[in-house]
């Protein structure tokens, strides 16, 4: 193998690991979602096209690199690939990739296609993103239109990470959920605390219903 | 027996596991909802009534013949079999059905029973279901009334789908849900396609709720 | 001991079973709730009081006659066990007793306590119900109103079954849901179709919101 | 060891599994929330900071001294240990302290900051808490603003209590929850309590939409 064969299994059994456990908080519906973890500074582990995120096993884990192609393997990673790799290029502090398609995320990028972000401020779980020391702050989700070319997606999200460096998660409108970290454990913190964030922000939605109503 | 003994223990023990995840879900409330796996081009396995869908064991499933006849068993399927068996007999691609009971199901259907149809648009998680390649589409998930009067029902269920050949799934108001797939697994992928958008249908009414109030 | 021992153990590790069921369904919130299956004509076994439902041991099950009173226990029952022990006396074929207390049966039974019913009506689900065989119906189940005087509640329970024989539970405002059956499954059942109606009528309530705003 | 090892083991492993079991309700999302057991006057037990509550083992427990100095060890307890400390120093009765950050009391606490409690009144359940007899009673669960000067907030809290004694719990608004008990299984009751409260106050709003828009 290309890259150290023990490092590639430990990839894929976390990823599979994070795989029943992102799915288990229902992020993951049908066979949606991708996750990838970077194994050096030209190869990363990602899941396989089609496959049930909850059920993963090793073998649902292929070896690509960072232009996105398959290395010695018959799985077909998904065609989002490149929102992976894409990230990994830019910036060699990322290590790990999560995406989901959480209905809160899904809705909520719907609703705020228009606005072009989801705002969310002064919530203390802030915090357990990079570099949030008070809750006294807000933080702007950027939502990007879906498209199914990515490509050109990949250089929109690109942009605009160059313009806002303090950025750790965006949406794709109607679509879900992508974040990323130095390591698979903080890309799951992020999504823990952004999908919290986000049921915070339609709960309060929803009760502000009642008092703008009343 | 009748079929390969082996294929319907197979057919048996998939069944009980799908009930297992489907219940998990809450989608098979209280001793609701049925399941079948097509064995070959003329019988089926399917789930006896009145059993609780979470703690199915290969005793409580029976083989029936296309026509529903419950074949060397002391089991009665439910009398919604014929809605199963109209599928196999329609299209012989089709491998297995799930019937289910979700919350949001039930209540989408009750409120757009006028209507006939849930329409859902523009998602992502379209592309979970066969022949969609794009978010850019819509999908009528139609609703049928209820009846106790099973045959009448699989009559316009077959004289719907005979019009719109790209359905995968459908309503019965106030009632439940019916997908199917060219296998088990599609089947299952099919219905946690369904049940995210209905998720996300649901969640964007209560948000329009607050929009439109303010 | 008074009954056959076995019978009491058997009853008593059902009754664990089931508390581990109801509490993971979020309906035993706390120390909540009180299970009870019938011995014989004249014992029951019953949850003692301020128990963790989801952690119920054999040891936290008590025998009772059916005036309430402990047989050869330390453990106490709840202040509730008139409610149990009052079914049982009405009705020979009541074998068990389940009483929980889910968010939406509390939020129902307030918000209708006025009316002193909540109406379901239409649904397929309803079936899961004694000797209802069709979906075209409807179902008032009553509230009483809470109290810490159980005896007399207990009274008034009756009095509504004598006049509504075909009642399968019933909630106190703001305290919960009480439900029966023949045996325990049969109980279970019903609290599952009873839940999952509840769960339809307060998801129809929020939507009729964004109808009645808009 | 300072303390008797043997009771630091205990409240390690007690504190590691009530760790499970908040994280499994959902109210400590990514790595919030912390959670103590006093050992002694003198010594508690309490989590480090930054780790994911719902896999905490023994090592990720550490002692502290009640002016919540870390004792012997390179872990180091969040900011806000001054809150646990605080409590275990007004009150020698309290034996847990446990703090969490669920979605319906963060989202409540940031809807009343303002008014500086919520309300919760006549509700059976309200009976789990201390030295409650009976529904008919309200409780006023007061809100602290929020703040990164914990030292600050716990004179504050110190104060309150000070003039509302029978307080067994309180919000930091935007932040998360308060509650504490004689003992770690008291302390998990009224935790399970009030979330079941909040959840009732919550439906509550989005019911009473639907009345004050119709």
């Amino acid at each position: 193998m290309i890259v150290n064969e023990m490092m590639f299994q430990t990839a894929a059994q976390n990823i599979c690991e994070v795989g029943r456990f992102l799915y288990s908080k229902g992020w993951c519906p049908a066979t949606s979602s991708n996750f990838s973890v970077r194994i050096d500074q030209d190869y990363a582990a990602i899941t396989a096209s089609g496959k049930h995120k909850g059920e993963l096993t090793e073998e649902d884990i292929l070896l690509i690199d960072l232009n996105g192609k398959a290395i010695q393997s018959n799985l077909k990673s998904s065609a989002e690939t490149f929102l992976h790799t894409g990230l990994y290029q830019r910036d060699k502090a990322i290590k790990s990739v999560l995406h989901t398609h959480s209905v809160n995320a899904t809705v909520l990028s719907r609703l705020y296609e228009k606005q072009g972000f989801i705002r969310v401020e002064d919530f203390e779980v802030l915090k357990a993103l990079p570099n949030i020391e008070t809750h006294e702050t807000f933080l702007n989700i950027p939502i990007f239109l879906n498209t199914q070319d990515i490509a050109t997606l990949s250089k929109e999200v690109d942009q605009y990470l160059d313009n806002n460096p303090h950025t750790f998660g965006y949406c794709i409108a109607g679509h879900g959920f992508y974040t990323w970290g130095n390591n698979l454990n903080a890309a799951r913190r992020h999504i823990e605390a952004f999908e919290f964030l986000f049921e915070c922000a339609i709960l309060e939605m929803q009760l502000q219903c009642k008092s703008n109503a009343s």
